[in-house]
């Protein structure tokens, strides 16, 4: 603590990013990274821009990004808002559209990060328990409301809600803001930008962490109606002007351009997880279903902490959360097919003790 | 207006860049780029970064770019906090040290995105008149305050403060927190970094847009005592975890590192902003003392308004701010040799007429 901060600093705890070890010889399993690198295509148009123009400031509005991006889901650019990877998407999702008189709802397991922008914003929320199967039950959000934000598929546990349930409840919530964060959608699920152009209440949000392979670049975005992406934009410039520089604008363009690359990514991701489910499954795992790049596991002859420090001793990094409800699991982010069998052969070892 | 938006995105009136025209043929002298690009080590930095690696997280700390600022300005890397660009840092320390009871206190002339940021985190402030010849006496400061923020040298005038007035003000106002915004303090200016060890109020920031010809890459940061700098990573921990890609680190390390091309850049920007101002002078412009890479500058025969509005017809873009005591005056970034001809060239016929 210390006598020059706010009030604010004084009370925040801040968001807890799963562990970041870059060591030669660690599999690395515990942040939903994609095992395969970003497309070649990236790689040139980011070293295309490689030059003295690096010295310019980027357009602001980085509006070549956004018309790849509408051109890619056949929506407007005025419907695209970018931001410095998706937790700053969403950081401005919480203060320009969910912060609101009466209390927000999101699910009482999801993205640790949602509470954290609540208290930095000063929002009121409710969360809303998962059912036993740990599904989420979308009639439990029908209830007023200053805006409902989950992740579909949901993580950290990768279930999925289908397009026709989601489209109900933006029906039945006409006055608030519901946030669909679409992280994971790109690994199996119908994305719900199709509800755009009926739902002016509807807020998608997507990042190029994940399924576009540039966790190490910071791109995501959001969409929406115009009006509401222009209530995200007021606040992105009064906040920072220019998000995004030179190399993640031509990065964002190449990634969104390379269709075949992208689905070939997707498909062998997907691929590793139904064998990866699999093989868990027959090593006596609980697998809860998955539409994500990870698999939330559980095993009744071994902990989930025990899980974790078991593998970590063999050099693989899985994710442990220590929250109740959650901690009877860990979550293994869906590598190589090499890596999934390295991780099966450690699991067989851990289990016969 | 959209029935969606929160009270706060009602009310707000975002910051405005200068125009980001980038056309062939266009003088760009709006935006105090750098003329000269980045280190030639900066771009091969990049390039090495090119790979399979861009899917995975960025350190969320940086602390390898963290550590190699700390040697140049000889700290520890726990006084430094980086940013994506200095606008974040600028933003992420108002919400973190100058939200108080009391209001904060900055110049009417001066970084018009400190009101815009008072609006977004709600922070009472008070504007000090610069003077008649527009320099800042910081005697004015010495009143009870929440905080104090002003640039050195100040832009959009260029006038330097020298550090034994900063120490006096450090001192007499020991309970809140002084930012010394230094984006442009390596044309000239002597920074207040060598004030961090005895005065654990102040936070200086500093940005690579500007001497380090980076704009481009949106790198900032802060150094301070290590207690303040903690209570902005709690902010920056609740909001985005990872401000900084792979890129934009290795870049920063590769910038801070070449100390002879950094050196020589200022070198010859100081020369050409010398250069520059006695030809003006000669052209009967008054030229307000600069020690940053632009000159605010305004003559008796033309308007400023008229200044900007001819020169943009012949392809030079300068800034022209439309505030009183300011709207008198036109701001010039300083160009290359080549580039500042070009604009003494383009004034001397719109003064003939």
């Amino acid at each position: 603590m210390n006598k020059y901060w706010s009030d604010l600093v004084k009370h925040l705890k801040p968001y807890e990013p799963g562990e970041q070890i870059h060591v030669d010889g660690i599999l690395k399993l515990n942040t939903n990274e994609n095992p395969f690198g970003p497309s070649p295509r990236v790689l040139t148009a980011i070293e295309i821009q490689l030059g003295d123009q690096l010295r310019l400031y980027p357009p602001p509005s980085s509006s070549s990004l956004k018309q790849s991006i509408a051109n890619y889901y056949g929506l407007k650019k005025e419907q695209v808002f970018l931001g410095n990877g998706s937790d700053e998407v969403l950081a401005h999702i919480f203060n320009g559209l969910l912060k609101k008189r009466l209390p927000i709802l999101f699910p009482d397991i999801t993205y640790s990060f949602y509470p954290v922008f609540c208290q930095l914003f000063d929002i009121k929320f409710e969360e809303i328990a998962l059912k036993d199967d740990l599904s989420i039950d979308l009639t439990d959000y029908e209830v007023p409301n200053g805006g409902i934000i989950f992740p579909n598929p949901n993580a950290p546990t990768g279930r999925l809600l289908g397009i026709s349930e989601l489209e109900r409840l933006l029906q039945n919530n006409e006055n608030s803001v519901v946030v669909i964060d679409e992280a994971y959608i790109d690994f199996g699920g119908q994305s719900a930008v199709s509800l755009i152009p009926n739902n002016p209440n509807l807020i998608v949000s997507q990042t190029m962490s994940k399924s576009r392979s540039m966790a190490g670049m910071r791109i995501g975005f959001a969409l929406g109606s115009a009006g509401l992406i222009e209530g995200l934009e007021r606040v992105k410039n009064s906040f920072n002007s220019y998000p995004l520089g030179h190399l993640q604008i031509a990065a964002g363009i190449a990634a969104m351009e390379d269709h075949d690359y992208f689905r070939d990514v997707c498909k062998r991701v997907i691929m590793n997880r139904e064998d990866l489910s699999s093989e868990l499954k027959q090593l006596g795992f609980t697998v809860v279903p998955s539409a994500g790049n990870f698999l939330l596991v559980s095993h009744s002859a071994l902990s989930a902490h025990k899980i974790y420090k078991q593998l970590k001793v063999n050099g693989i990094i899985v994710r442990y959360f220590d929250k109740s409800r959650l901690d009877t699991f860990v979550r293994i982010t869906v590598g190589t097919s090499d890596q999934n069998v390295q991780l099966v052969a450690v699991l067989k070892k851990i289990l016969r003790g």
